[in-house]
C-alpha cells in the first residue's frame, strides 16, 4: 500500500479522487498495491465524500505524515500552493501538480530539490489537460531535438473563437456562452489574455530546451483585440484564426517563443481543432510532425492525467523519473522585435492595397466595401511596426495586425 | 556504458545506428552513460558504415555476448526474427523490435518470457511509427478505461487513397505512384489488403484490453475494392474513404475488432489525416478522446521510437516497464457477423433507392445518372448481407458495399 495525500478537493482534486476509487482494481493491478488517500487537504468540508473521514484542514498532517509518499496538489494558484510543494519536496514526498502557474513560475526551483531529495516531481496535467504530452514529450522524443512546438493550449480561448468562426457570434456573445457552458471562469482574464497558454508554451519550451522560461519573458497577446471582421477576412484567405503558444529553434541555439492569435492555414492540423479541444505539434529532428489531441481541460481528462503521474510516482519511489530543466535567465530568448512572421492586417482608407504594396513589396490583398485586408511577406515586427508607420503616415488607418502561423 | 546489438541493417536498423551515432550527446545526458552498439547483424557487407568493424553474419556473437544487455530486432518477417527474439530474451537480455509482425503474432508469449527473465520487451515502433501511441496508451491512460480505439495505421493505403480523394487517381495509378514514391513495397499486398493495419489494431487491442488478439480472428479487408465513383459518392455524403482498424468494447465486457475501408465523416479528426500519415483516436472513459497523429513509417520516425526504447530498456536493466498483456483464444472477440455498422452500398437498377427504402428502411439516397448510392441505419452484417440478398433478388446489381465509420 502507497499512502498519498491530495491538496484541493475542487473540480480537479474531487475527480482524482473519484478516479482512484471507481478504478481502484484497474490501478492495483498495474501498480502491484493499493493507492491509499489518507488525507485530504481543503478548507472546505464535504461531508457527502466516501472519504469524508480523510479531509484536513491543516497542512501539517500531511508534511508530518511519514508514511504519505506522494502529495497531489490540485489547488491551483502560486499561495499557498508553492510553500506547500516546496516543503513536501524537502521533506522527501514526491508530488504531483495540474497547476501550470506553479509549474511556469517555479518549475525549474522544484525540479532541483526534487533531484536533491530523489523524490519526483511530475505534472503531465499542467499542459493540455487530458492529452499525454509531457511524457510522450520527454521519453518517446529522446532521441529527437525539438525544432518546433506549436499548440491550441487553451480550451476557454478557442472555444471563444471557434464560436466566432462557425456561428459569426461576437467575441463579448461567444464569451457569455462560454461562461455559461462552463469552459470559461467569471474572471475569464488569465485565458483571453493569454497567460494561461503562456505558461503551457513556457513548461514545454523549458522541457524541450533545458532552461526554465518565464512567461514575463514571453510576449503575450490574448484574443480581446480579435473582431468578426478579421475571422471572415481570414477564412476569405483559407485561414482560421486561433490562439497560438508556439517556440522555435533558431539556427543559433537561441530560442523564439510566443503567445499569439495567428491565421493558421485550413489545411494545418492545428485547424481544424475546434471549441474547448487542445491541439499540440512537436516537430522533430527524426519523427517530423507529431500532433497530439484531445480535451485540454475539464474533471476527468485532467484527473485521468494526475493519476497517471501518481502511479508513475508510486511506481518510482526510489527512483527518479528523468524530468528535468536548469533554471534560465533569458538569454537563450530572442527580443519579440526580432521575431520573423508573415502578417496580416485590416486597414481602411483611400487607395490602401497599392500604398501598402509600395511599401512592404509584395503582398495580397483583398479589397472589400470599406476596408482592406492584407497580407505581407515575412519580416522582424520591428521591421513590420515601422513600415506600419509609414502606411499611417499615408493616410491609412491600421485597424488590427495578426502573425501568420504557418504551422 | 551500455552495450547493446542492433540485428537488421536495412531502413530501420541503419537509422538506428545512425541516430544512436549523431545523437550520442543528447542520448548520454539523458541516460547518464554511453549506449555502445557492440555488434550489428546482417548478412550483408556494409564497408562505409561508421561502424564497418562491428558486423556480424553470426548470431552466436550476439546472444553468447554477456556484456549485451538489449538486442534491437529491426530484421521484419518471423523468420529468424521469432527464433532470435525468443533466445535473447531468454538469455535474460531485453529486446526491442519495431516488428509489428512479430509482436501481432507472438507477442503474448514474447511478454511472458520477458516477465519471467525479468526483462523487458519494447515495441514502441511497432504502431505508428515515430508517433508515440504505444507508451502514452500504456502509461498516461492507466486511469482509464479504453472504449475504442480507431485509427489509420497504414500510410501506404491512406497515401492512395488521399490521391483518390483529392487528385481523382485510380487506385491502379496511386497504387504505381506510391510504389515510385518509395511509400509502398513492390510486392504490395500486406499494405493494400489490410494485414499491416490488421497487425497494429491487434496490439493496440492485445495492450488495451489485457488479452492477446490474433491477426486470423480479426476480420480484414483491404482498399482494393475501392473505386473512384464510390470516392466521389462518398465526398457527396460528407465523406471520406479511410482504411480504418477499429476495436471497440461491448457492454458484456466482449471486443468488436476490424479492418476495413469506412466511410468517415469530414467533421472526425481522423478524416483531415491524409497521405503517408497515420493518426489513431484513443477513446477512454476519463479522457474522452485524445488523437495521435505523425508519420507512420519511414527511416528516422521509425528509428527514433526504436531509440527511446533503447534508451527506456537501458534505464530498467534490472527492473520491467510494465507492458504485459495475457495469451488469448479469440473467444473475448465477437462474430463479425454481430458486428453493428451503418452501411453504404452503391447499387444500379431501376428504381434502386425506392426499393432500396422498402427493404432497409429509413435511408439516405443520392442518385447519379446511372448508379444510386445509399446510407443505411446501423444493423449487424447479417441482417446487411440478408436485405442486399432481398435487394439482388429484386433485380438491384449491387457493386460495392462500405461500413460507415462514425469515429
Amino acid at each position: 500500500m502507497v499512502s498519498i495525500a491530495v491538496m484541493g478537493h475542487g473540480v480537479v482534486g474531487s475527480g482524482v479522487v473519484e478516479i482512484l476509487l471507481t478504478h481502484k482494481q484497474k490501478l492495483f493491478s498495474r501498480l502491484g498495491e493499493e493507492i491509499y488517500v489518507k488525507k485530504v487537504l481543503d478548507l472546505r468540508e464535504f461531508p457527502d465524500s466516501p472519504i469524508a473521514d480523510r479531509f484536513t484542514k491543516n497542512f501539517d498532517e500531511i508534511i508530518n505524515d511519514l508514511e504519505i509518499r506522494v502529495v497531489v496538489e490540485v489547488m491551483g494558484g502560486l499561495n499557498p500552493s508553492y510553500d506547500y510543494v516546496k516543503r513536501c519536496l524537502k521533506a522527501g514526498k514526491s508530488v504531483v501538480t495540474s497547476n501550470k502557474e506553479l509549474v511556469a513560475a517555479h518549475g525549474a526551483e522544484l525540479l532541483e530539490i526534487a533531484r536533491q531529495e530523489n523524490v519526483n516531481f511530475l505534472f503531465e496535467a499542467s499542459v493540455g489537460g487530458g492529452i499525454p504530452i509531457i511524457r510522450p514529450m520527454n521519453q518517446c522524443l529522446v532521441a529527437n531535438n525539438v525544432d518546433e512546438i506549436a499548440g491550441i493550449l487553451n480550451g476557454t480561448t478557442n472555444f471563444i473563437l471557434t464560436k466566432m468562426i462557425e456561428d459569426g457570434m461576437q467575441f463579448e456573445d461567444a464569451l457569455k456562452l462560454a461562461q455559461d457552458l462552463g469552459f470559461a471562469e467569471r474572471n475569464p482574464a488569465a485565458d483571453i489574455e493569454g497567460h494561461d497558454a503562456c505558461r503551457k508554451i513556457c513548461i514545454l519550451a523549458s522541457l524541450a530546451f533545458g532552461k526554465h522560461v518565464y512567461p514575463d519573458a514571453v510576449h503575450t497577446e490574448g484574443i480581446t483585440n480579435i473582431t468578426l471582421e478579421d475571422v471572415k477576412f481570414a477564412e476569405k484567405f483559407n485561414c482560421v484564426i486561433k490562439l497560438i503558444g508556439r517556440v522555435k529553434r533558431l539556427p543559433d541555439g537561441k530560442i523564439d517563443i510566443i503567445t499569439a492569435p495567428m491565421l493558421v492555414p485550413e489545411k494545418s492540423q492545428l485547424a481544424n481543432i475546434d471549441y474547448e479541444f487542445n491541439g499540440i505539434m512537436v516537430r522533430g529532428d527524426c519523427t517530423g510532425d507529431v500532433v497530439f489531441y484531445g480535451k485540454g481541460a475539464g474533471k476527468l481528462p485532467t484527473a485521468s492525467a494526475v493519476c497517471a503521474d501518481i502511479v508513475d510516482s508510486c511506481m518510482h519511489l526510489k527512483r527518479r523519473r528523468f524530468l528535468y530543466w536548469t533554471d534560465g535567465d533569458g538569454s537563450n530568448i530572442i527580443d519579440v522585435n526580432d521575431s520573423v512572421f508573415k502578417m496580416y492586417l485590416r486597414v481602411n482608407g483611400e487607395n490602401a492595397a497599392q500604398k501598402a504594396e509600395e511599401i512592404f513589396g509584395k503582398i495580397t490583398a483583398i479589397q472589400d466595401v470599406k476596408r482592406c485586408a492584407i497580407l505581407t511577406d515575412a519580416m522582424t515586427l520591428s521591421e513590420f511596426r515601422e513600415k506600419c508607420d509609414k502606411l499611417a503616415a499615408q493616410g491609412v488607418e491600421i485597424l488590427s495586425t495578426i502573425r501568420i502561423g504557418e504551422l
